[in-house]
C-alpha cells in the first residue's frame, strides 16, 4: 500500500523577528506529517530538509501518477523503515526562505502586493529553527522525541539542540558541520555568482518573466560536484564518451559526466526558485553555532545541551569531511553530553546521506529506538 | 640585476594539421628565452605552462615599471634559481589556443579577416606540443635536456616523452595525471557553461564588442578554487568577515573568502580571453595519454618512453591527488624507466607547484643537475 502525505499550511499572522532585525509577517510554513501521534504526544519526529530538499520527506501525494518519484527520503522514513511511521509521527516542514510552499522570496511581499524578490529578509537557520518550533507548537507537542537531518538539515538539527534544549530527546545530524568552512562558503558564493551574474536575474525582479534559468543551472551544477566525490565521479562515469565513438572537436557534450550535469542542472531550474537558492545558501554560510551560542567555542556551545546524539559523518564528504564532525563531537563529550558518533565509508561523498546505506539505516534506527525506549521508562 | 626577458615571435606559414582534422595556418608562436644556449647545444629546457600562463616564465619585460610582478615562475627560473638560468637556455611558449600572443581563437582568421572565433579549431596538448616541437628545431635545437610543466605544462611534459621520446633527457610533470579524471572534467564544464551562459559571449564573437566578463570571471573563480585546498582556505580566510563587525544580511561580500574569489575573478578578465579559456580546457579535458599512446593502457603508453621523470604530487592537491600520480609512477616503472617520485606535503592544494616551497626547488634543481652531468658524461 501506498503511503501517502498531504501538504498542509500553517499560517502565522504575527510572524516572527528574524535575526537581521525585520519583522516576517504574515509567515506561512508547508509541512507534511506521517503517522500517529501517540496519545501521549512523545513519538514525534521532526526531519529537517537540506537545500533543494522540501515538506514531502516520504511517500506519495494523493493525485500522483503510478510512476511519481517518493518523496525525498523515502528510502528512511516510512511504514517499516528506520524512521518508522508506523511508530513515530514524522514531521517536516519545507524551510522559510524556500520555494515549496514556506514563505520565501517568491511570496507576495504584502506591502507591495507583489512577489518579494530581494526585498525578502535574509533568513537564517535559527530563523528556520524559530519557525519550525511554532509549527511544533501548533501541533501541540511539548517535547520531541527526535529532530534529524542531513546537511542544511543537520545544521537545523544542531540549532534545535542549543536554541530548545529541552524541547527534545535526541538530535540526530548526519553529514554537517558546526560552522560553514572557507571552502563551503566559497562554492556557495561561486554558484550565488552565476545566478546573479545572468541578466535574467534582474536584481531578483523576475517574476512573472523570464527566470534566471541558465544562471541557476550553473549553480546547481556547482553544488551537485560537491555533493559527490572523486570516487563516485571516476566509478560513475571516468572518461566515458555520451553517445560517441570519439571527441567532439567542439563544445557540446563529450563526456558522460557532462551530459549529468547539464542534466542535473536544467532538471533542478524547473523545480527551483533562483532566489531561494540565494537566501538558503546565505543561511547555510551564516551558521556557526560556536559563535552564536558559544561565543566562537564549540565547547561552550554545547554546555547549553541537554540531549543525546547521534552524529554520522561519511569518509567521501569533502564539503564536511569527519574531521569537522570529529571536533563537534569533541566539543559535545567535552559537557559530558551522551554521544554516539560514526564515520560511515561510503564512496559516494556528501550525497551518502540520501542514498541507501544499510550502515546508516541499522544506526538511525536503532538509536531512535533506544531513545523511545528510555523516554518510555521515564514516564 | 633584474632579470629582462623579450617576447619573440615565430610563424609558420603552412602551420600544422591538427588532430581534429584542420589544418592551422599560418600560425604564430610567441615565446621568450632565457640564459644562453651552449655551443653544444645541449642545455635547453622548455619550461611549459599551465592554463592561466604565458610564455613571460621569469623575469620582466624591458620596458617593465619598478613595481611589475616578473614572471609567473620566476621562484624557480632565473639565475641561481632550480631552474638555473646562469647554466641552462629556458624556453617558454605559449600555447597555441591562448591569447598571449600564439594564434587562438581571439587571432585573425585568413579566411574572413576577422577574429577566429568558435571557428578556432579544437586543439589538444598532443597539437600544442607538435607546434613546440616546430620552435625547438627553428631554434636549432635536436635534443632538449629537459621538458618541465605543472598541471595543464606537466600534461605537455609527458606528452613530449611519448610524442618524442628521443627528443629529451628527462622530462618533470609535476602536479599532473595521465589522464583527466571525470571530477577535473566535470569542474571544466561548469565553467564553460559559466562563461557560455554569459549572454555577451555570443557564441565566441564578441570579439570588438563587451567581452563575456562575468561568465569568465565565475569560470575563473570555479578554477580557483580547485586550486586550493580546504586547509588553505581555512588557514588564509576561515569565517572572517571582509571589514565588517557582522553579517550584512544582503548579497554583497560578508566573508574575506567572498571578497578573495570576487577579485580573483575580476582580476582574471581584464588578462584573459574567454574563449581562450574554452579551448584550454576543452585540451585539458581530452587529455588522456593511456588512450592515445598505450589503447587505454599506461603501462602501455610509457612503453614508448626513453626518457628519466621526476615526478611529483602535492598532498593536498584533490584535483590531481597523489594516487594518480602513484598510477602513473607505477606504469612507467614497469616499463623499467628511471624514476624519481615525491608527494611533498604541502597544505596550500594545487597550486603547490607555483608557490615557494624548498622541497620542490631542491627537488627540481638536483634532478637536473644529475641529468646534466650525465648528459655531459655522455659525450
Amino acid at each position: 500500500m501506498r503511503l501517502v502525505s498531504e501538504k498542509k499550511f500553517l499560517t502565522i499572522d504575527d510572524g516572527i523577528e528574524l535575526d537581521c532585525g525585520s519583522r516576517l509577517a504574515p509567515l506561512t510554513i508547508a509541512y507534511e506529517t506521517l503517522g500517529e501521534l501517540s496519545p501521549a504526544r512523545d513519538n514525534a519526529v521532526l526531519v529537517c530538509h537540506a537545500l533543494s530538499g522540501d515538506s514531502h520527506v516520504a511517500g506519495f501525494f494523493p493525485d500522483d501518477p503510478e510512476d511519481a518519484r517518493p518523496g525525498w527520503w523515502d528510502i528512511m522514513v516510512g511504514p517499516g523503515r528506520p524512521i518508522d511511521t508506523g511508530r513515530y509521527f514524522v514531521i517536516c516542514s519545507n524551510v522559510i526562505g524556500g520555494c515549496q510552499g514556506s514563505t520565501g522570496p517568491s511570496s507576495e511581499n504584502p506591502a507591495t502586493g507583489r512577489p518579494y524578490g530581494l526585498d525578502f529578509p535574509v533568513v537564517t537557520i535559527h530563523d528556520m529553527v524559530r519557525v519550525q518550533k511554532r509549527l511544533i507548537d501548533h501541533l501541540g507537542i511539548k517535547r520531541l522525541l527526535a529532530v534529524v537531518g542531513g546537511s542544511l538539515g543537520g545544521m537545523q538539527a544542531l540549532e534545535w539542540s542549543l536554541t530548545y534544549p529541552d524541547m527534545m530527546d535526541c538530535a540526530i545530524p548526519l553529514a554537517t558541520t558546526m560552522r560553514h568552512s572557507a571552502l563551503a562558503i566559497a562554492f556557495n558564493e561561486i554558484a550565488r555568482q552565476a545566478i546573479m551574474a545572468d541578466p535574467a536575474w534582474r536584481r531578483g525582479d523576475y517574476y512573472g518573466a523570464a527566470t534566471p534559468a541558465t544562471g541557476l543551472a550553473v549553480a546547481r551544477m556547482i553544488g551537485h560536484v560537491t555533493y559527490l566525490s572523486d570516487t563516485a565521479l571516476r566509478q560513475k562515469f571516468g572518461r566515458r564518451l555520451q553517445n560517441r565513438q570519439d571527441f567532439s572537436f567542439d563544445f557540446g557534450v563529450d563526456f558522460q559526466v557532462e551530459s549529468y550535469l547539464r542534466y542535473q542542472g536544467s532538471k533542478f531550474v524547473n523545480r527551483f526558485d533562483a532566489n531561494s537558492f540565494l537566501y538558503i545558501t546565505k543561511a547555510a554560510d551564516y551558521f556557526d553555532i560556536c559563535q552564536r551560542h558559544g561565543q566562537g567555542s564549540g565547547v561552550k556551545a554545547f554546555s547549553k545541551a541537554r540531549t543525546r546524539y547521534l552524529v554520522v559523518s561519511f569518509t567521501s564528504d569533502w564539503l564536511y569531511p569527519t574531521a569537522e564532525a570529529k571536533e563537534m563531537v569533541k566539543a559535545m563529550k567535552k559537557n559530558t553530553l551522551e554521544v554516539s558518533f560514526c564515520e560511515i565509508k561510503a564512496d559516494c561523498g556528501h550525497d551518502a546521506f540520501l542514498l541507501p546505506n544499510p550502515r546508516l539505516a541499522e544506526l538511525v534506527a536503532g538509536f531512535l529506538d533506544s531513545v523511545a525506549k528510555e523516554r518510555g521508562k521515564q514516564k
